[in-house]
């Protein structure tokens, strides 16, 4: 079985990579920037460098669709990259192209805040997509670089999927009427991305779980089954957006980056501001093999499964990470 | 023929790319920054992608020696890129790599000044290759970056020269013993440099020339064919240092940069501060014939003619561009 995780930031290790090849994770598309302007997002493609020289034998750098084969061939991990903020193209649609080359596949739109390029889904108004935001994506879209609409406004959503030329993604996030969390994607923007040809990642981030932390396997994979039905199953695949070891001082740079003096507790609260705990079935890379006997179990085809567990993200890899 | 020219700092345009087709040229080196810091050239690399956009009948991005014979096939001229100075990797030797990524095949470790890596050519006292320009050889050497001593001083280039695991390049210059110019270098350069696999790039900027703007085509393919005596053909191809349409403001940008609040006049003098005018038989893309015919006048074989004007980059390109 393929297995493509397409979202995690975790606090990377060495410990953290051999748990990618003791749960026979392929590929995983790591976050690199949040709120880094480019001089920064690049010191983050460096250290990267340095893991790549480090580990050769654990993980390769992930450019292309065939980088998975070529990981899994070897048995290792390919890495592939993402922003979640678009902070690190600055002002610059110059930048779309320069970040391409380094190796960025997928570049969120926004992140929870309005940005030069659309509205974040923490905005009180969401008047879609900017004047920049239009260029851009079609930058975007000639090049080769993913529209991601995670921590989008539901309309600038939308208009992100009708004016993409291209299949857009939701590389992490959970149908609303299952869990009503604000991160969640509600039917017409899920519909309005699949329906393009675009991608969800179902998240297990516990905030966007049903029950949070106590949410079951079986409710978790009987949500991805109804999924299934409702925007067809070659739509879904996995963004776990896992942050293993993460201090809590990371989650607070994730909501508040340099934008704000105050804390902004996002998903979470002043009572529990920190990374909340996994599932029990999910702690780490290790337990992928829960979710993917899981969703055997809802009656799904075990053809259906591999394209959920990571055979669908290869082919949305396939054919969107290259120029038009 | 192969033309292969691996210098040039034209003032870019649809004229001159057209010329490049004119000439049969199939690959230039162009210089993208002399004293840019990373984040110009980063804009230096952007403005080159808009070309590639706007002139795609003429000109591609050229990574590998490949992408010649793409560009030849498809009668087109490859680009490939160069630093004259180290500014673009400042003091982040991690910026090797990623420069490498963008496209960058050749670095000068200085121009003219000492930098953190080397002695320039015109500083009074030589202490050869520094700390980080020892770490910063071996990082080159390790992701396929080309060192070019073309502006550095006698000793650091010799010391280069040993301490590089790979073949180095003067990529514009010629004998000292043929025209001494401060620029052009001694036997001991030039033989260390080529016993050790490097390349000499012969030079037509006329400064670099023995009666400057009036030498004459015989002259100067005598001295390539008194070179290929001394130092074997094949560690010979051509550097132009074509500056074609530069206003005279661009060569003070390349002799002072922003080092000095005082006017250096490089190779000029305060009563000739600008480019000199070119030889008549070598003004620009178009003139390449001239010297193939003036090679082969000198008694040099076809095949070492053709090795002179392209293939001796070619083949250099293929073993020195990719990583070790």
């Amino acid at each position: 079985m393929m297995i493509v995780d397409n979202l995690q930031y975790a606090n990377w290790s060495e410990k953290v990579f051999r748990q990618m090849r003791e749960g026979g994770v392929d590929a995983v598309h790591v976050t690199i920037s949040y709120h880094e302007n480019f001089r920064e997002t690049v010191l983050n493609f460096e250290q990267w460098n340095r893991w790549f020289e480090q580990y050769p034998d654990l993980i390769i750098k992930g450019l292309w669709a065939g980088d998975i084969d070529r990981a899994k061939d070897s048995n290792r991990t390919a890495i592939f990259f993402g922003f979640q903020n678009p902070s690190p193209i600055e002002d610059d649609i110059g930048l779309v192209e320069i970040v391409h080359t380094l190796g960025a596949r997928f570049m969120q739109l926004t992140y929870n805040n309005q940005s030069l390029l659309a509205t974040g889904c923490y905005e009180a108004e969401d008047t879609g997509i900017t004047r920049m935001g239009r260029q851009v994506i079609k930058e975007m879209n000639r090049v080769g670089l993913v529209v991601d609409m995670s921590h989008s406004a539901d309309r600038s959503t939308i208009e992100a999927a009708e004016l993409s030329e291209r299949p857009i993604a939701i590389t992490h996030a959970n149908p609303h009427a299952w869990h009503p969390a604000l991160r969640n994607k509600r039917h017409e923007v899920l519909k309005a991305v699949t329906d393009a040809g675009g991608m969800l990642g179902v998240s297990l981030y516990p905030h966007h779980l049903k029950d949070k932390s106590d949410c079951t396997l079986q409710s978790f994979c009987e949500m991805i089954a109804r999924a299934a039905d409702s925007y067809g199953v070659h739509s879904l695949g996995l963004g776990s957006d896992l942050c293993q070891d993460q201090p809590d001082s990371v989650v607070e740079w994730m909501r508040v980056g340099r934008w704000s003096k105050e804390i902004d507790y996002g998903e979470g609260s002043a009572s529990a501001p920190g990374f909340p705990p996994m599932p029990t079935w999910f702690k780490d890379n290790r337990d992928f093999g829960n979710i993917a006997e899981g969703l055997a179990k809802t009656g799904l085809s075990q053809s259906e499964v591999n394209g959920i567990m990571g055979e669908n993200w290869y082919r949305f890899y396939k054919e969107n990470f290259g120029p038009m």
